[in-house]
């Protein structure tokens, strides 16, 4: 990679997530060499996906390009490229644009969906971690629709119109919300001649209760919410397969569904060259100490979801969240900083700014250190915190439109099938 | 296809572009059945495509659903489905999703890139008719800017950033300017580490004018406007390939180059079975009379880029534009009625209203029937009329709200890769 060496020490980053990026601003004015490394030229706003799955907003209002957060930052390079090994003794990393030496190495490449081994599960779900996966979400549900007009089998039309999410965390519960507003607000107008009844929207559970890592009464209220929308939430029971018709459970209950969601579980990113059992930990998560750093490694550091840093209040680690991973980004530009000047680096302490999640129109759970409110304000609280941490004034002001028209007209006006999505199963 | 018989005459639509939808417009509140098909289901602002091109709009931002458009329309149905054949002699459509009888057909099925049978051009250069054509070619751009950061090779590197756009009509002057301004405003900042002054901005123009539509004002003021900018404009020549590397022309020049944009010609998107001699003419329309018959039919028609609708002025048929097709949809809802009531059809007469294209900033050429003018005026009005023509209140605003910013900023966000490009030809 033709990156010219300097007499600054180099610090190469990889990926450009929250993490990255948060790492990477805190890094902008000081006397390194900065190297981001990411496989999209742009960063992904991953909270609000959903709404790009369901048509409330466009893809590239939640996407924003890397090279423009970089760019009046001095000595910094981004490179578009896959990285496919990290070689620990010769301290560099191979990508599929070649190789780069590095002084500092930061992995921050994120999690991916975790479908627990199973293949069958993967080939025929559909998952929501990236903008592409979000794009044919949004075909295949309007797909369906228009599918469901076509045949004359009702069980056929029963399947395209279920839909089954499984794994009632915040994307679960934030998606099911804007599916049961899409059957409500724009099914009747879109497609008179269907019958709306046959869309349904089941979440599966596999404890006892949604947005676990939340307060009970969130928990309860967003329930409430969801079930007062028409939400069917099934709890306590687990998804074993889906093979593109049927879903199975560890109980008699089955679904026949088109559309299968698989939020259930997120895993570490990992790169070859830091796969060993030495550095990994529950969650395919690299083990890091409080500075960040990989097990073993001075220089070599996680930051971000990929990153499992325990503490007494979170033995298994942060949760794999925005805000960890931007205050980690934070911290590890100041400590690789005074780890250059040979000071001692401060340990990272995460402070937990909350949790929130949307179920829909006027309907929010959010719960503060001190506060946990539900209902319209914190419906607006969600929707200022989000705008808030978008990043660019253009992005906002055009989710910020939607939104406001979304809100007045009860539309969802991106419902385009831009993306024609292949299914990998036929249907009879 | 399961739609219902009634009592009133079924009206068959093949395509939901300018004109099909004005025409559904104009039968919205009729004693009619309407059968709109479409193999999208959204309208293109296809004026705006060149915008998506150059990462100055989302593609969202100028789609509209066509469900939305006819949604508060009684007896109308939408299909989402590919046209096979038409049978003449049954009144029906084959499609992919089914036969449907019709009473009356309108083909508006628009036109489609002429290539004029070279399948090297076809293969290897980027048309851009369509949403998906233009993200590819967004795409291709952007992913050309990184492949020329790596290369050492300057011949490679070069040819990455020579641009050529073939074909000197409005889409090809409006795609020169905006990439003009991407390499004013955009790579200088974006690519620190390239030397932007090899991005290179071609017009192969066959004729000795470019916008020959227009006045020769217009046309003179474009080139000027155009050549401020840095863009080359080859007049008098014609290419005759492109193999994936290099075009080459009828005379001795050549341009090494990796993204060649295909906007010298159009055609009719003909369908089978109105495809023999007797109905085809010039530009592979259909031949139809003053009522927008297709010749030998009384109750086969067709609007917009497919028709073709002689008259002195326009020996060789109205232009394939906008406002011809929506004015034939227009007219053509009063004359089916009109038919029906066994009444007679007003012959159609265009009402050319003018032509505009836009340069870049605050440069544009505007053609009216008394007026014509160029500069910043010029511009303000293509804004305008742009916006007003634009489908949906939501859309409008997202448009205004970009333009003001990419103003203000001399911005263009949405240069996202989100559809990566696969090239068809290896680079070595």
């Amino acid at each position: 990679m033709n990156i010219p060496r300097t007499s600054y020490p180099r610090i190469v980053i990889i990926g450009g997530g929250f993490a990255g990026v948060a790492l990477a601003k805190k890094l902008s004015k000081q006397e390194v060499q900065v190297v981001l490394l990411d496989k999209n030229n742009y960063h992904t706003f991953q909270p609000l996906l959903y709404q790009v799955s369901t048509g409330g907003l466009e893809p590239d209002s939640i996407a924003y390009p890397i090279r423009k957060i970089l760019k009046d930052f001095p000595n910094f390079y981004f490179r578009l490229a896959n990285v496919d090994k990290i070689d620990t003794k010769k301290n560099k990393v191979r990508t599929d644009i070649g190789d780069l030496k590095f002084d500092y190495l930061v992995v921050a490449s994120g999690s991916k969906t975790n479908y627990f081994g199973n293949s069958e599960i993967e080939k025929h779900s559909m998952a929501m971690k990236t903008i592409p996966q979000s794009l044919n979400l949004r075909s295949l549900i309007l797909e369906n629709f228009e599918e469901a007009l076509l045949t004359s089998d009702f069980n056929e039309r029963n399947a395209l119109m279920n839909f089954v999410i499984v794994g009632g965390g915040p994307t679960g519960v934030e998606l099911a919300g804007a599916l049961a507003e899409i059957k409500k607000g724009i099914l009747p107008k879109d497609y008179p001649d269907l019958d709306t009844r046959l869309a349904q929207i089941n979440i599966i559970q596999s404890s006892d209760c949604i947005l676990k890592g939340m307060s009970e009464k969130a928990s309860a209220k967003a329930e409430d919410f969801l079930e007062k929308l028409g939400v069917h939430i099934w709890k306590n029971i687990r998804v074993t397969n889906y093979d593109g018709k049927t879903v199975t459970t560890n109980t008699d209950l089955t679904f026949e569904s088109a559309t299968v969601v698989w939020a259930a579980g997120v895993k570490g990113a990992t790169i070859k060259g830091l796969e060993a059992e030495e550095f990994i930990t529950r969650g395919n998560r690299l083990l890091v100490n409080d500075f960040n750093q990989v097990k073993g490694f001075n220089h070599i550091f996680a930051i971000g979801d990929i990153a499992c840093m325990a503490n007494d209040e979170f033995p298994n680690g942060l949760p794999m969240m925005a805000q960890p991973a931007i205050q980690q980004g934070h911290q590890l530009g100041d400590n690789i900083l005074k780890l250059i000047e040979k000071q001692p680096m401060e340990p990272f302490s995460y402070k937990d700014k909350g949790a929130m999640a949307t179920i829909g129109r006027n309907k929010a759970v959010v719960d503060l250190k001190k506060f946990k409110f539900q209902g319209v304000f914190a419906w607006y609280v969600w929707m200022f915190v989000h705008l808030f941490f978008l990043i660019g004034f253009r992005n906002r002001m055009v989710v910020f439109v939607n939104w406001v028209y979304n809100y007045i007209r009860f539309d969802r006006e991106a419902r385009l099938i831009i993306r024609p999505f292949k299914r990998n199963h036929k249907r009879s």
